[in-house]
């Protein structure tokens, strides 16, 4: 057996155990690990600088940029930041064991339906250090084992981090989580399909793209995020001009950045030299031949590469439609499925769009920048998934949920139910919840 | 372009017209439907009697059997059903676009969790004729496009009442349903990720299995049903003895019949002789060796083979355990997550039970062939899934939907929400709902 599949077999072991603990223990836990956290961060900025020393290496040959070098360092502040995330995640109510529904199905046939843990959840993450103490809480509130590939950049403070966590969660079965180390062991993850239940990847597209593309497992995230701003007709050009404004400049490198402006033929003469103005300087902006026909100066023209793309940067695509309609299929064609919003004054407009837009989020005189778990409240993020089923959008705990369903009865047999003399089944909402024992007592401090 | 990924596109862009249109013009369509398929019902006999000439062939040539034959064969009487089915999906609540929450994030700015319809949904069925009606009537309840792919037995009935739905569904978005034919277009089917959203196969293990290794489209269905049932020493013998008949010969031919009975050893040699009873002449028993050490006759001895199989027949293997955690474990490791029971007296023993068994569908003192979306009160059933997300157990109407979130502002920019002026965010529940115009009207009848 391979080492990654020894890992993979151990969590998957762990998961079994993990799933009937209780809250409290989990908390625990949690708490637990913020305290050795913190207890141990010298160590942990001795194994960040180690880090450092083999970016710089890198940075000085030109493989990566300040921005990467910037983004794996660590410091008390930022230890400090992962030890008030770790113990707001022991805060979070508990996503277990809640009770969705239940139903009488007969005389003493109970129904319930049961959030219960997913099982075991691969996590592929970015070089960031807090980015593994993040997946692993989540995880561990959740009650899922979890699997961690980082990025190589951060590999020792990774080391570190993992063996905090690991050593700290007290009570937790054994095998839990689980570190892995080299690139080639994500190519075994994807065909572990009988160990693993859901594989988060984060990173970027090209990355993302070919974990969705080559795998049978169950996939939560999104290579793309190519989100537009359509300007109604009735739209009222100051708002227009502010939320395109924040959908690109407030943080243009991110997913939820807007990426091409549409505006409908009637206001684009009035909404286009404003829109200029206040990204002059600023953003570069790429017209379609209609634009460029109203306006003269200070756009370039867009060329058919232009739609659809996803910028990351200070550029945005700017295109004239006839109506409504033609915005609607445009996105739905050229977007990803992720944030799309409309601007205009009038409500029927608005929810025709919205209704339309086959996007996660689909906002209404809003900037797309607001698309994120924080802003959603949802606590803490797991990410942001463009997929269609299980979770979709900006996802928190919940997307490492699933529910089990709990009969209970007294003796009941189907052949009752069946024939000339049946039974026949009520389907009685009741208003019950399903209270789950302890199997375990708290353990020892 | 192949002929099978213009289908697709042609049902991708329907989904999205679809999916913005009332409920009342989905509702009137499948009464249209249901009305057309009984006046047609001539013509649809008479297909399904050229594939039942053709089967008969088949029959004679071994190539299928009698079960199979018989179970292809549509009369009058299940046309009628047909009907009933088609109107009764028609009457079921609307699916789509019921608000699951609503959060004012700050003043004026609020979200919305709404659900909504999947998009293109696959399903590969058996050869039943009232399998491609049920699937339509569930896409087109839910507001999803469907390419359908039935068996080649039932070839002209599926042709017929393919024909039949498309053309009475009067309002619906051209397109929307889309018949597949040869076997080789399942296989293009699983390539194309950008153009279908769910899969749904229904059918022998083997293919399910084919399904779910071949694609990186998520896939809902299952393909074992590997079920169990656990005699805690706390059981009432008499109850466990008809439990156990119950879960197998009420029906052993499907998926949630038990295939292994786990004995615990403290109650075994009283409850394993009345099984023998209950059992004669009916069911093969096999037995691990502690089974055939207590009992000597009745009983044949099980192989390595006999652990983790579905015999989907008149076949239970039987297996001495010495505690509920060995069950578990079994259970856990052996079983496909699909149906697992529990007959014990002890409350704190089937909790445990319940909550460690990593099933689908757990129970406590009743059949396992109570997992089904009739008895559970879904309506109509889509599949019984043994995947970790999305959907698990028995699947109605709701498998075939997930949600977009809605957010409506009033010119709201993220970058007020940051900084050292940052307003904060209220993330206060409130207790509205989104309500969609209609973005058609009713058609004429």
């Amino acid at each position: 057996m391979s080492e990654v599949r020894g890992k993979a077999e151990a969590a998957r072991k762990a998961c079994y155990a993990l799933a009937g603990l209780p809250v409290e223990v989990r908390d625990a836990a949690l708490h637990n690990i913020a305290d050795s956290i913190w207890d141990q961060r010298d160590a942990l900025l001795e194994a960040n600088k180690r880090d450092q020393v083999a970016a710089e290496a890198m940075l000085d040959r030109g493989e990566i940029t300040g921005a990467m070098m910037k983004r794996l360092e660590l410091t008390s502040d930022k230890i400090r930041e992962i030890v008030d995330m770790v113990r707001s995640v022991a805060s979070l109510d508990n996503p277990i064991g809640k009770t969705l529904y239940s139903l009488e199905l007969d005389e003493g046939l109970e129904l319930y339906r049961v959030t219960s843990p997913i099982g075991v959840v691969a996590v592929i993450f970015e070089s960031r250090p807090d980015a593994l103490s993040q997946i692993a809480c989540l995880c561990l509130k959740s009650g899922n084992s979890v699997l961690l590939k980082g990025g190589s950049e951060t590999r020792f403070t990774n080391q570190q981090l993992f063996t905090v966590i690991r050593d700290a969660g007290k009570g937790i079965p054994e095998g839990w989580i689980q570190l892995l180390e080299a690139r080639e062991d994500v190519k075994q993850l994807l065909e572990m399909s009988d160990l693993i239940d859901l594989i988060v990847p984060r990173g970027s597209n090209s990355f993302v793209k070919y974990i969705q593309s080559n795998t049978s497992i169950p996939v939560l995230g999104h290579s793309e995020g190519v989100c537009h701003v359509y300007v109604d007709k009735d739209a009222e050009v100051g708002m227009a001009v502010e939320v395109c404004y924040d959908s690109k400049v407030q943080y243009p490198s991110v997913c939820n950045a807007v990426d091409a402006i549409l505006v409908h033929d009637d206001i684009a003469s009035m909404f286009l030299p404003q829109l200029l103005e206040r990204f002059a300087g600023k953003v570069e902006i790429r017209g379609c031949s209609r634009v460029l026909e109203k306006v003269k100066e200070g756009i370039k023209s867009a060329t058919e590469e232009d739609w659809g793309k996803e910028y990351l940067d200070y550029i945005v695509a700017v295109r004239i439609v006839d109506d409504l309609d033609e915005a609607v299929e445009y996105i739905n064609s050229y977007g990803s499925h992720h944030t799309d919003a409309v601007v205009t004054s009038c409500d029927e407009a608005a929810l025709r769009f919205m209704g339309a837009v086959d996007s996660a989020s689909v906002f209404w005189n809003t900037s797309t920048r607001f698309a994120d778990g924080y802003r959603y409240g949802l606590g803490s993020e797991v990410g942001i998934s463009t997929g269609k089923i299980h979770a979709r959008g900006p996802t928190g705990l919940d997307g490492l949920t699933i529910y089990k369903y709990y009969l209970k009865g007294k003796g009941h047999v189907v052949a009752d139910y069946v024939g000339a003399e049946a039974k026949v089944f009520k389907h009685r909402p009741v208003n019950k919840k399903w209270v789950q024992t302890r199997t375990t007592s708290l353990p020892d401090d």
